[in-house]
């Protein structure tokens, strides 16, 4: 590593550095690979008030996590159970070693990896190219057999593993590129890639992925798609509904719908591909992507700001869109809470301002063509900032290692709120003004009983509201719980900005959406998966969703 | 107008001007607005079998139009004919005079602007608000009778008049900004608003619309949304599917779908306002708009220059997408024969390259947030572009007449194409190193019949594709199609890139979308639309809408 010193912004133009490095966005993720092998009995499932007894049996079977108040829910009863008859198809379409009950691969599979939710299944299936996910699903269909599609099992709504005992599909075995366009940067690959291969590929080809988050290391483009993943590109590329030019998803009957289009512009008939974009797999199973991805521009620059209140992030933020306009690539903050996290329960991870304690932290990325010039921008902006009295102290990464620790400050977050403890996890998107009152007000509530965080991706409206408390409690939940999401209905804001809805939100969905537009998602729902056995119990409320 | 003259391009990069002026977009767009006076009868509707009798009566109602091969229709039976009884109800709910059944005012709206297309409608209503929507979509579902959004009436495959006596809807009177946002660019209105009133509008608060195209002057935001408007900024600002947050849409039955989100990131659910976005009117009328708005950047800089083959506009592109990368706003392109007819039909239009013919002209626009630098940046390009031999010849607009004059050379082949006469249009996704091969080979294929142009968006790889004839003729529409479909599908291509399928394309979009897409989509619609009265006959080939 080299020692070099971030160079602190500073009111004299002629000291700063007109050195310039290109940096790409490998940054660590060694976290989510290492939850899953943990084999802890996870925290948060409680309740069970009985196991499965297969078969649709009279007993309601019953699921309870501290997720959220309103995650209770009762097996749906015609669904069948897995059988030895089923176990001999799917051999014999897959081959022995891609039909997988072995406990311990089961035992990962079924729990998310906050361990808030866990499921029961015996079976996860590993199909190896599109026909295989049509026969299994046809298959399924016929047999009344639920499954849940799962990728790289990094969500955080408990959407991507069992309730009970579906059969979990994963496809991450499909992660072949198909095609790269260098003409047009149109990448088409299975649904299996992680995503930072495909960063990692596209780098080599001068291009990049319009999309990055802090889960790459394990999670999968099909994953990225059927959650419409935001992540930390967002305020530069905007959202997958721009970017992904075509799918090709399995439905629930085995049908395979090729809308796996390569063109910028397609006017011909409804774009059908969206409906499958966000709708975390209860609509069909994403296997093949095509996506437009720009290309890779040589100049990154990254600072680390300091500031004493809201208005003045929100200020800096108008301001950077103005000025900053086409080069911005990457606006987040954390408080000064979040902050203690990482550098209490991160090793290695320093902060890189004066030790003096600031209330508020933002990251700030440009992505250009031209470095002197980039570079120039940005620092003309923050000195100007800095003598506004909108920053109160601030860094530029001098180099590639210094822009990664600056990255890994904001992305190491989320785990070090997972190793200070229980932690209840929104994310919402709210008006930028009012986004930070709901975490004062948060605070104000829960008082000295839970630690209060927020973080997230400022230049989007998406708040990562967290509260850290000493254990799961159904006190604190309900102080938290429908608080949290009428506050955030009263703004007009979304009770899920990127994660999605999963078991966790699933009947919330009103707090942000209106009564018929649920109501014709239910009907689509039913329209292509009558038999309702794709990711049951997610997403969209049980109360409309009754199979005959 | 001032008389300075656009600055050539020369290999002496110290002969290069250094000034700079910022220029709105608000380009001509008179015909559009004059073509729908125009009361000469339509050049283009043929054997009219028999006119429409009402009720449903047992004769086939046939229409034929020389639009397109396939686009003979009869009428569905199952649709109600218009009663007195219905004419009270109307009047009823709009009063009198937003109940139209003037015969001049009926015959504009039963033409399309190219005089394409003709229809019978015998009745034009003009709501005010989205209740009175609702009440009369209800209203014209109950009776079965059949309805035809239409907006600015500026679409070209006859997707905005009627086919035979659909009632004619035109939420123009629907024309208010509802909100604006200044500090996120999030902009609410009502569907009826003109394109370019809110580009002025968002100009004047210091922001873009991210959508331009030539028809602003009539075009409506809802109708632009209904049909995916891709045009002139998509390169830089891409797909409205990515721009807009929200919509309200009322559907077939009346029920209202508050889907009018204000919000970039919202997962909550399925995205349902994208199966509204580009369905042509089909699923529902769009009646309130939300969308994204970019801030208004300083700086535009406009190029227009010529190249000797093909060849090199495709490198051209491929560097400027790397080279001005981030400021890069419309790289747009017109042939020879383009070029002709802007000359000769269009007053006051001339060449600003040298006397020359050259084989290809491209505009370049890059928009900024500095000027002095992004201006160095594009002479740098070109300058560059100019010594490796990849343009032949071009200047630079040195003021706003001259940026408009470029502009109008590019957003006048439309017209000028009109003018000279019948025009068989076109308009194509496909790879770019494919395009132009289409626009050759028509070439040899129509020999001396007819004079066939290309021109179009090559930034997003969309070629138009117009045969412009001595009059309309079965035999040369023969040599046309299907032969240009199925190029295109040959070449993976889209037959619509941004205009829709409308009347024209119906029955062609197995062309581009598999057949279990197109099913799909049927079941969509029949969902949304049982009765099937919304925009028939169009979008959706007539084999899969059967209605009961």
């Amino acid at each position: 590593m080299r020692e070099t010193e971030p160079k602190r912004v500073e009111c004299v133009a002629a000291a700063l550095s007109r050195s310039q490095i290109g940096i790409t966005s490998g940054y660590d993720c060694s976290l989510l690979n290492n939850v899953q092998s943990d084999s802890s009995p996870p925290e948060t499932i409680d309740k069970i008030t009985s196991l499965p007894l297969g078969n649709g049996g009279r007993n309601p079977q019953l699921y309870r996590s501290f997720g959220s108040l309103a995650t209770k829910v009762e097996r749906n009863p015609s669904f069948s159970s897995l059988n030895s008859d089923d176990l001999s198809y799917f051999k014999g379409v897959l081959g022995e070693k891609n039909v997988v009950q072995d406990e311990d691969r089961l035992e990962t599979a079924n729990i998310d990896w906050m361990h808030k939710y866990k499921g029961f299944s015996k079976l996860l299936l590993l199909p190896r190219n599109t026909e295989e996910v049509s026969k299994i699903l046809e298959y399924c269909n016929s047999r009344r057999l639920a499954v849940v599609p799962q990728g790289g099992n990094t969500g955080l709504v408990g959407g991507s593993v069992p309730v009970f005992d579906e059969v979990i599909i994963n496809v991450g075995s499909m992660n072949k590129i198909i095609a790269f366009d260098k003409v047009s940067g149109i990448l088409v690959c299975e649904a299996g890639c992680i995503l930072e291969n495909l960063i990692s590929y596209l780098d080599n080809q001068g291009f990049v992925m319009p999309l990055d988050l802090g889960a790459k290391g394990s999670c999968q483009i099909g994953g990225n798609v059927s959650t419409n993943a935001g992540g930390l590109r967002f305020v530069r590329y905007g959202s997958l509904h721009g970017n992904v030019l075509g799918l090709e998803a399995v439905l629930a009957n085995g049908d395979v719908l090729d809308m796996l289009g390569t063109l910028r512009k397609d006017n011909t008939g409804y774009d059908l591909k969206h409906l499958f974009i966000g709708s975390e797999g209860s609509l069909g199973i994403v296997t093949k992507v095509s996506i437009l991805t720009p290309p890779k521009l040589s100049s990154v620059n990254i600072a680390f700001l300091a500031c004493e209140d809201y208005l003045s992030c929100q200020k800096l933020l108008s301001e950077a869109k103005r000025k900053l306009g086409e080069i911005l690539s990457a606006f987040e903050f954390l408080d000064s809470h979040a902050m203690d996290l990482v550098l209490n329960h991160l090793e290695g991870v320093r902060n890189p301002l004066s030790s003096a304690v600031h209330n508020f932290y933002l990251l700030i990325e440009t992505t250009g063509s031209d470095e002197s010039y980039d570079k120039e921008k940005l620092e003309a902006f923050l000195l100007h900032s800095m003598e506004s009295g909108l920053i109160s102290d601030g860094v530029l990464a001098q180099d590639i290692n210094q822009a990664s620790s600056f990255w890994r400050i904001r992305e190491g977050v989320p785990e070090a709120l997972m190793r200070a403890g229980p932690v209840y996890k929104y994310d919402l998107s709210l008006p930028v003004e009012k986004m930070y009152s709901l975490v004062e007000e948060m605070r104000a509530r829960l008082g000295q009983s839970a630690n209060v965080v927020g973080y997230g991706h400022l230049g989007d409206g998406n708040l990562h509201l967290n509260v850290s408390a000493p254990r799961y409690d159904d006190t604190i939940l309900a102080q938290i719980e429908p608080y949290v999401y009428e506050w955030t209905s009263k703004h007009r804001g979304s009770i899920s900005a990127e994660h999605g809805l999963g078991l966790m939100k699933a009947n919330e969905i009103f707090y942000s959406k209106s009564h018929g537009t649920v109501q014709l998602m239910a009907s689509i729902k039913k329209l292509l998966d009558p038999n309702g056995i794709l990711n049951p119990y997610k997403v969209l409320p049980r109360s409309l969703l009754s199979y005959s």
